[in-house]
């Protein structure tokens, strides 16, 4: 895959503690031309401020994290979920991103695995139209099997496909990100299959041990197990041609200067290719 | 699935600090006629004496753990597995083991994922003859992704039939480990097709959140996120009828004395049938 500089997204999560402000300026600093936005950070200055701070730079929103949550038993949880997903694919509109992330939730208390990743099918009915009459694209992000009891119920690559099938694909898509499909040993034939649902290809890479907090065991590019080259040659062949987000979850990248983590995401994405 | 006591077995790891004498007879005493053996165990007392104190309290062995980490790139290293995992075979066979459990081994330094599954595949090979000589039925483990990288590139229970495939059912057989597979959207149709593949069923919850060391974060059947009944359901479907093993790795439970330890085990076992 050709991953040159101009492909090269930063998703706001790898500089945690930089606002709005600061992640479009080392990106700007370091030539990095798209980026990944969080509701959070959009919302401290308002989604239309937010979004003529990225025009002004020059800037592309690759993905809006994020939507998703939908897995609650409980009637008015699950409606609450809903509402808020519908005002996600709003911002996600008004911020041209290419694609709302959307991570499925984890099983409630006194719920099922079964039950839960059933409500992620009926959330995915009850927002699509949504997404489609603002011209929305949805991607369902499989998370690591390690968060299937308290954050994500979709674990793969082709579980997620399964949940978009029934949508057009310009509606609903599904994410690539290393960090959680890297270990499938289907994931070839997955990203192959997955085609041109393919909504963002995110990377990270894996480190050992992880921390304690198991979200946090995330590393920059080369610092850990994953082989990139073949998952990136797997999504070029399936035809996804996007941005390439950088997010990394890591307590020692947060605690580096913002400036400093640009410039590496950057060098280590340059090395890739 | 009857999950009736007299196919309860207690792995020996589930009490940790019990001496070999000591899980024997808390075994006993609950009323546990299955016991998963450790190598390190059973060398403390030697081979012969562990199989006449095992005889004498009229248990039978469901298991022994382990053999496996056939992953090494250095040839030497693999040399030294390959000799491992025969006597391996060998301590098996003399216990009367109803199976050998593999766990396959990580990614070495400088190696991929994709070439430490092919050496898994070149061990076995290395290894089933004398398995076959033996009357040794090997199990692969598929052990959860979070583990691909440090301690078992074989994560999904399909990827293990797989591997299994080219040998004979009573030469390689499959575990099916709830901990390690419970996740999986595709784990019905996988145990289905494991047949009569099933070495061995074991059981333990998942909870969360994960303590800081990944290995431990075990729990006594219901503390945790795992429906065993439909997968008890389908594993009796495809066949198997033999041991059900209770394997916890968990700090407090190991803290608990053996004798309390095992009677939860029972009690638990029991509430599940």
């Amino acid at each position: 895959m050709t991953l040159t500089l101009d492909r090269l997204s930063l998703n706001q999560a790898t500089v945690k503690y930089a606002d709005l402000g600061e992640a479009i300026e080392v990106c700007v600093a370091n030539g990095i031309t798209g980026i990944g936005l969080w509701r959070d950070r959009v919302d401290e200055v308002g989604v239309e401020s937010a979004f003529q701070m990225i025009a002004a730079a020059g800037l592309h929103v690759s993905s809006l994290c994020r939507g998703g949550f939908l897995t609650a038993a409980d009637h008015d949880q699950f409606a609450a979920a809903i509402k808020d997903n519908i005002e996600a694919i709003e911002t996600s509109a008004a911020l041209e991103a290419d694609t709302l992330i959307l991570v499925c939730g984890g099983i409630p208390a006194g719920s099922s695995l079964v039950a839960a990743r059933s409500r992620v099918a009926d959330g995915l009915d009850a927002i699509a139209d949504r997404a489609r009459q603002l011209g929305v694209q949805l991607a369902i992000e499989p998370l690591h099997p390690m968060f299937a009891a308290d954050r994500c119920v979709v674990s793969t690559l082709d579980q997620a496909l399964d949940l978009a099938e029934p949508f057009p694909v310009d509606v609903v898509g599904v994410v690539v990100d290393t960090y959680h499909i890297w270990w499938d040993p289907r994931l070839e034939s997955a990203i192959h299959r997955a085609g041109d649902r393919i909504a963002s290809f995110q990377l990270c890479d894996w480190v050992v041990p992880l921390p304690a907090d198991m979200l946090l065991g995330r590393g920059h590019l080369g610092d850990g197990s994953i082989d990139f080259g073949p998952i990136a040659a797997a999504v070029e062949q399936a035809g996804y041609s996007g941005y390439v987000e950088v997010e990394i979850f890591n307590a020692d990248v947060w605690s580096a200067p913002a400036a400093v983590t640009a410039r590496i995401v950057g060098d280590r994405f340059a090395a890739l290719t």
